[in-house]
């Protein structure tokens, strides 16, 4: 989709010109691929403010023809030293680099040395986080990934539960690898993270890796995992009991079902971050639980599973319509078992839009 | 297993007293795990010269328990901010901090900036690359482990041929997922990077993606692939044809199975690492393939599944017993078809011991 990633350049552009910059040398692999579709492993694109004929994009022998096909509308240059070919590049017309931002935040040390070597007569401006902050607000053909991925996960789960795949006998890690696999199924091409699958005291460690413990009746067991499509991640988790809860169980599981509700409702546009986060924490805190709420409310999620904005007590900003942020309260009860329900959504004019479609009753399976 | 990870800390300290360092502040997370076992995504280690009173651990409230477990041996701090709050801990204690390295290769020139703010009184040496330098050469655990990841991928790849895994009809997409799921069977924790299944003309495409392609008779069907065991990872290719192979796909075979052989001939402690490159280049160039055969011979492979050293023509250094590195000759002839194979193997006193140990036979399916 050139005319996609050519609008998304000329937004960078018009950031650009308010920054002072005549050029941007881009050089982190996902807003490489936010801007121009590539999806290689090594690449970088110098992206002028004057317009694409003076954007150049670079990558390496293996992907000529891969970079053809992706990157068909800009002027491509193939060497293995990308970021270097750049600022050589850009060096050769000093005069219409003068001011050439780098993406500080993601060139180390070394490497500045590197590029500042290669600029001769270009001043390197550190320019941290220009494209991550077009990228904060989804447009459709992103929300419409991660609305796929979302389904992907969805349909995982519901395939999980029809099959009878969550039953006292089976470990974690048969669990999370079911999941995985009827993911791929579903359109995924690969998890987004990790797969959690925490059962019995396990799911009182809110980033448990799956393990070979065999499921027992009486468990909680809680499942936090994401499907990825086209480049874009899904994140959701739910909590389920193998048989009948217990009277604590299911006390802890509403509380942080309501929490949960109260997140959602307070994901609007205009709502300062740290706002939503306390909307939810507040009921887990009236119940006495908040300690036992150990981490922020939710993060943004798109190319990165972890990405701005968060939604966490010290955090800064508000939210717009267009963002996509997880809202994951959880209760975790050291030694006996803890509950984390999670959705993603888009924040929206009005309530928001939940991607993640799965059941919040308490599932007894 | 304490006594390996302080061992390694032991010979840091070494190359911290040559430098004329007094610490160094550890923040690449797969250093991190090299020096203490830790697996979590969030840490900061500062290793003191003087020794290990003096060392600190550093990671967040999501695992403070993992931390006890997997790093029992150190002093531990529990902060969100791990690298500002252990440059804040050396800045506490600054003549004993005087000259502190930080690792310039990885830290971005805005985390170097904040880590510079904490560090008052202390003075941030650039010191790239002296964990990795240790890395280069594995030991008997480093060894073990990859010696099971890679047994995981050779019966992964023989339980494919054996259950009719590779036959016409099936898509590339469905043999990759085959291969992942049954390295997992064996041991895996995840594949290496992602699985290559490249058909037919696909085949000539160095790094293809597995697209729905649907397999055919006289196909090539190479296959790169690997495992991870403990976060080693293995690394291997084979290339197989579906029925009777035609003149031309005997002859590259043949020509990439010399070169191959070549390579893991010349794979040998002391020999420069161009050296071993062009002891298979040049069997393909006599051959008049070379341009066919367009990236180098081959890479280090660990705790990341490309490290130093690289086998290639601008490489230098030399190998050194308990590098382990692959070998993986290509000749690839756009629009018809390739043939890569490639091995793990460990430099040893005398004749290199290979991990990856499927057969190299032109295998008819």
């Amino acid at each position: 989709m050139p005319d996609l990633h050519a609008s998304r350049r000329d937004a960078l552009r018009a950031v650009l010109n308010e920054s002072d910059l005549q050029a941007l040398l881009v050089t982190d692999l996902l807003n490489i691929r936010y801007l121009t579709g590539f999806t290689g492993s090594n690449a970088a694109l110098l992206v002028h403010a004057a317009g694409e004929d003076r954007t150049v994009f670079c990558t390496d022998g293996r992907y000529t023809t891969q970079a053809a096909a992706q990157v068909p509308d800009l002027e491509r240059v193939i060497e293995r030293e990308s970021a270097a070919a750049l600022a050589t590049r850009a060096a050769a017309d000093a005069p219409a680099h003068r001011r050439t931002g780098f993406e500080s935040q993601h060139v180390s040390v070394e490497a500045h040395d590197a590029l500042a070597r290669h600029a001769d007569g270009v001043e390197l401006v550190r320019a941290p986080g220009l494209v991550e902050r077009l990228r904060l607000v989804k447009d459709d053909s992103e929300v419409e990934a991660l609305r796929r991925a979302c389904a992907a996960a969805d349909r995982a789960l519901a395939a999980l539960l029809d099959h009878g795949g969550l039953r006292p006998g089976r470990t974690e890690l048969d669990v999370a690898r079911d999941l995985e696999n009827r993911m791929l199924d579903h359109g995924s091409s690969g998890p987004a993270f990790d797969t959690i699958v925490a059962s019995g005291p396990n799911s009182a460690i809110p980033h448990h890796r799956p393990s070979a413990r065999v499921l027992h009746a009486g468990d909680f067991v809680k499942m936090d995992f994401g499907a990825t499509v086209d480049g874009y991640h899904s994140d959701m988790t739910r909590t389920v009991v193998l048989g009948n809860p217990a009277a604590w169980q299911e006390e802890i599981y509403e509380l942080v079902r309501r929490a949960q509700r109260a997140g959602l409702d307070a994901a609007l546009a205009g709502r300062q971050l740290a706002d939503v986060d306390s909307a939810a924490r507040r009921v887990i805190d009236e119940a006495g639980h908040g300690p036992e709420f150990s981490h922020g409310l939710g993060h943004g999620v798109g190319l990165e599973v972890h990405e701005a904005p968060r939604l966490a007590e010290n955090a800064a900003g508000t939210l717009a319509v267009g963002m996509t942020v997880t809202v994951e309260p959880g209760v975790y009860l050291a030694g006996r078992g803890g509950v984390r329900i999670e959705d993603t959504l888009v924040v929206r004019h009005g309530d928001p839009e939940v991607l993640t479609l799965s059941s919040k009753e308490l599932v007894v399976v």
